[in-house]
Formats: structure tokens, C-alpha cells, sequence
């Protein structure tokens, strides 16, 4: 019912995360009104993203040069590893402005279901740096979910018996929200680490 | 925070309609996983989109050659035309397998709030269809909208004194609504415009 080469960029589209076939129909109706130049600057864009880009030696986020901007910058607490999921994660917590250690990409959370076990992450590089960069605190930034956690107390279990201190997010309610409609799960998190107020 | 090919491509993502910028970062990352031919044939369909599709001469549809399939077919009903606001509402009705007459896309709505008015839409090349194709029937298919409305009592205006007959998609309840839950304007048209059973 569509042009070959319609239907082809429509597959593309489709194949990625939260689109819907539906809306990969508009978009590429979108794309088709537009002028021939910015499909051009998009195609090449799209080419150049994995030419011109690598992971960073040190801390696995993406980066255009041997080590990312973070790894790079000095002023950085390098005795301070934030461990993330995936680079969306570290750039998140880059937003608030709140973090002043570097990083390390995991590149995934342990998975039963998904068949990612410790194996597929990068755990052994997170236990070399520790070592040879001396780090004194590991905080754990991985999603509050049953993958997030359990990849949290396998790292734990690594670390046990070294001088390394293990810090997690906080759990809790979240900014904005209502106790009435919080989770039974979340409540008791806010209950049992709930903090004085000084 | 974004090396900069990355960010760049996140505008181009978070430039299409329903993308919002946290999605586009996540499409981007998600590419950014894929293999580097992966990424090599999407860009290499999205350079070919414009140059390998172009407007059917007849009915405005988008397809490979100099007409499109429906206006090539010989079976279909060349004296009805079903007029729609762009090629997905033909894509749409072609999908019923019900309608057998051809197409004729007008490329927008007739909308005073989007600086839209009836010298953009392909009206003009409506009028001489009609006139050369000794057209029986003109179906008005645009959306149940004012602006659809707008459009279709504009066509039948231009057409007043022509020996043609001017039809609109029908209007009522959709299929699997709940009358409790249906709008008073719609509720309005599925009375007025109530059926005999037979």
C-alpha cells in the first residue's frame, strides 16, 4: 500500500523504543514534507553517530575524545564513583548540579529475565579502578527496581571486604507527590529512612 | 554535557512531531547501541526518501512513479473521488478494503488559526479533475473538525452548480463507544442523523 522505499524508513522508525507503528507512519510523513537539504543534514548526523563518537576509557560514558569532559576535569572528586546504568543516567544527575565525582557505566543491570547476568556488565573495570585509583566511596545509582537492586547488592558483595565505602540513592516519596496515592512500597522506604529535621 | 554529535541528533529527533526532548535522548541512545550498518541503511533510506518519492500527477498521493497505484488501477471506480486532507487518511481508508474509487489529497485543511487558507490547498487542481474526469461523485473525507468542516463546505460551495454530487464521511458514534460517554456534539449527529433498520 506504500511506496518501498516509505514503508522502509517506516520499519526503521518502528524498530525503535516507544514508537508505534502509527506514529512511525507520521513521522516519516513529517519528515517527507520537509525540504530535501534537512533530510540530507539528518541522514549524515545519523551516519556520524557511531563514527564520531566512543566510549570514554575510563568511565565508559560516550565522548568524543579518549576520556569524557567529566574524567577530564580535575576540580572532580576522583575518589568518588557514581555507579549508573547507562549514560542517560549519569547525564540525569548531571543536570541537578549536584555531583562533583566522575562516573562509572555499568552498561546494563543484572537480569534474570532479560539474560543479563554480572558477566555482561562492566564489573571487573569498576574493580580495577577502585584499585588503582584509590576510590573511597562507591555510590550506587542504579533505578529503585528489582534489577537496580539486586545489581546494587551484588556490588556490595564484591566490595565487601575492601576499605570502600558503598552509598545508595535515597528512597523515599518523591518532591510534588501525595501520600495518599504513594505505593505501599515507596511509604514504608519514606518511614523507615525518614530523617531529623535540624 | 552532550558531546556534540550526539546532541545534534537529539534535535533533529526532538524536532518531530509527538518527540519530546527526554525521548529523543532515549531514541539516540538506543541507536547508539545498534550496529554501525544498522545506522548506515536508516541513514542511507532517510537521504533516499525525497529523491526516490515524488506526488502522483493525478491525485497528489506520494508514490515511486510518475501515478500512483490506486490511480493506475483500471478497476477502480474513476468517477468517484474521495477527497482527504494527506496521504495517511487515504493510507487509512484504503486499509477498510471498502472504498473503489481513486483519491484526490489536498494537502492541508483549510485552518484561519495555522495561516491556512483555500489558495494553499490543491483545490484548483480539484476543480479541473472534475471538470476533465466528468467526475460523478465527490466523497469529502477530511476530519470531523472545524477545520474539516470548514474545508468540506468550501468544496461544496465551489461546486454548487456543477452536476456533481458531494458526499461526507458519515457521523456518529464511533464503534465500541459508550453512549454515557459520549460528547453532546456527537451525540447531536448520531440523533439527527439516526438510521431506519432494515
Amino acid at each position: 500500500m506504500y511506496p518501498k522505499s516509505f514503508k522502509k524508513l517506516i520499519d526503521h522508525f518502528a524498530s525503535l523504543p516507544s514508537v508505534g507503528p502509527k506514529m512511525a507512519e507520521r513521522l516519516v510523513l513529517h519528515l517527507f514534507k520537509q525540504e530535501a537539504e534537512k533530510l540530507e543534514v539528518f541522514a549524515e548526523d545519523l551516519r556520524n553517530l557511531k563514527t564520531s563518537l566512543n566510549f570514554c576509557r575510563r568511565c565508559f560514558n560516550i565522548c568524543e575524545k579518549e576520556y569524557c569532559a567529566v574524567c577530564s576535569d580535575s576540580s572532580r572528586d576522583q575518589q568518588l564513583i557514581c555507579v549508573v546504568e547507562d549514560p542517560l543516567d549519569a547525564i540525569a544527575i548531571e543536570k541537578t548540579g549536584q555531583y562533583k565525582g566522575i562516573y562509572h557505566i555499568l552498561g546494563g543491570l543484572i537480569s534474570p529475565l532479560k539474560n543479563k547476568d554480572e558477566f555482561s556488565l562492566r564489573l571487573k573495570e569498576l574493580e580495577n579502578r577502585v584499585k588503582e585509583e584509590a576510590t573511597r566511596e562507591i555510590f550506587i545509582a542504579t533505578n529503585p527496581t528489582t534489577e537496580g537492586d539486586t545489581t546494587a547488592l551484588y556490588i556490595r558483595r564484591i566490595f565487601k571486604d575492601q576499605p570502600v565505602k558503598i552509598t545508595r540513592l535515597a528512597r523515599g516519596l518523591a518532591t510534588g507527590g501525595d501520600i495518599e496515592y504513594a505505593d505501599e512500597i515507596t511509604l514504608t522506604e519514606a518511614l523507615t529512612n525518614r530523617r531529623e529535621l535540624v
